[in-house]
């Protein structure tokens, strides 16, 4: 599934990629690895903020692509990110209340990819990923948002919480997805918006809900849990959507 | 991806699978195979509308778990396929107007399994699709419902067009999604409804969409063609859910 440029492995190129300034999305360093080059790897990853993920020699034999790790492998962005302000920037270009989707740790690709996807055609003017514990721009993203990420702005963040204030402070209200939530028909949509959509498996964390000022639920009707993670961004998009055509 | 348990090859396996009554997905026989048994094979296949998929050699090995298909592997449904009547009894039973899906093509399996999941969480009584030339209930299919398999039946049908006479005659009005159709939020998608989702590639077909009463469109405000097909599934069906809930 992941494409064999985009993954880097050994001490040197590890050292390399972080030197030549590309975004890495994750790295895996071997539990106990001690020595020189694997602490400034360590060190560089600290300065951005990077999670570490310490894995044993069985797992990073088993994501290795060359079979020559050297006790480090880094996934390196397929694309390149955003910053925040961009996506503001695109909705003031086009005289329009910002309308942001914030993903609280989507893990599966397909649904990155989807959702992007659906950012782009809802006219969302961007998308805000977590730094960690999450996907990143990988290949199989970028396909399965079929060619949307070539428009749709995508900005990681350290902390989603924070980001959450900041953009409260430009005036935008938030919306996250739960179950518990009052019915999505009843809630007002319209204005600069921010949707928060939580992980497959978990959902939306209990720090981000908090930060949010209202809770959405679509209504479930069925016998099992919950909508897959991209058809419930979708049918949540497409809410402000209509309630955004009702308004102008 | 593909269960082994669901992949009979060979001549008297795949001969026996058809005697045993078990439902065959999809058919692939080595092209130019002629002998007295591949003929029988040949006429059960014909005896249920199955379409014989005609390959080469170089594709069968391919596509072979054992090494030992003897030019022909059948596929075999994980799930067994309710019929029609099933579905417009489970909305009798509801005492609601019969809410059915219809795919025309869908050929990626985890897009099949998120609109069955959809169509259970979304109240819909049963999901419709065709025959030939479209996934059918593999253990990939079933996985992506999430458990929606064991509740909402799925109907296998030769004529998609057909079919919707058949309905059509019992008062179901029928909707397809396609990009030039009227917008969404200005139909009237209440009462008993058979909503059309067309493959991944192509969309609805033209046969399909001449038998249906209303074309709707999703709005697309963004830079890309079309919406991933599970998640345009979600968002027409919620329309729906959004415009019965106004009603009842």
């Amino acid at each position: 599934m992941r494409n064999e440029e985009f993954t880097v492995e050994g001490r040197n190129p590890v050292t390399e990629a972080f030197r030549s300034g590309r975004e890495i999305d994750r790295l895996f360093i071997l539990d106990g690895c001690q020595d020189g080059p694997i602490q400034t790897i360590k060190r560089e990853a600290k300065k951005r903020s990077l999670t570490i993920e310490y894995v044993k020699k069985e797992r990073l034999d088993q994501i290795s692509k060359t079979g020559a790790h050297q006790g480090v492998i880094a996934y390196i962005a397929a694309y390149e990110y955003a910053e925040l302000e961009d996506i503001l920037e695109a909705a003031r270009k086009k005289g329009e209340d910002p309308f942001i989707f914030l993903l609280d740790g989507i893990e599966d690709p397909h649904n990155l990819g989807a959702i992007i996807r659906t950012a782009n055609l809802a006219g969302a003017h961007g998308v805000v990923i977590p730094k960690n514990r999450a996907v990143g721009l990988t290949a199989t993203v970028a396909k399965a948002s079929a060619g949307a990420l070539n428009y749709t702005p995508v900005a990681k963040v350290t902390n989603m919480g924070r980001t959450i204030e900041e953009l409260k402070e430009k005036g935008l209200w938030f919306v996250c997805a739960a179950m518990d939530g009052q019915v999505m028909y009843d809630l007002n949509l319209t204005g600069p918006i921010g949707v928060v959509i939580g992980s497959e498996g978990d959902g939306v964390s209990r720090l981000v809900r908090e930060k949010c000022d209202m809770t959405a639920s679509i209504p479930m009707r069925g016998d099992i849990d919950s909508l897959n993670a991209s058809v419930a961004a979708g049918v949540l998009a497409y809410e402000v959507v209509r309630q955004r055509r009702g308004v102008s």
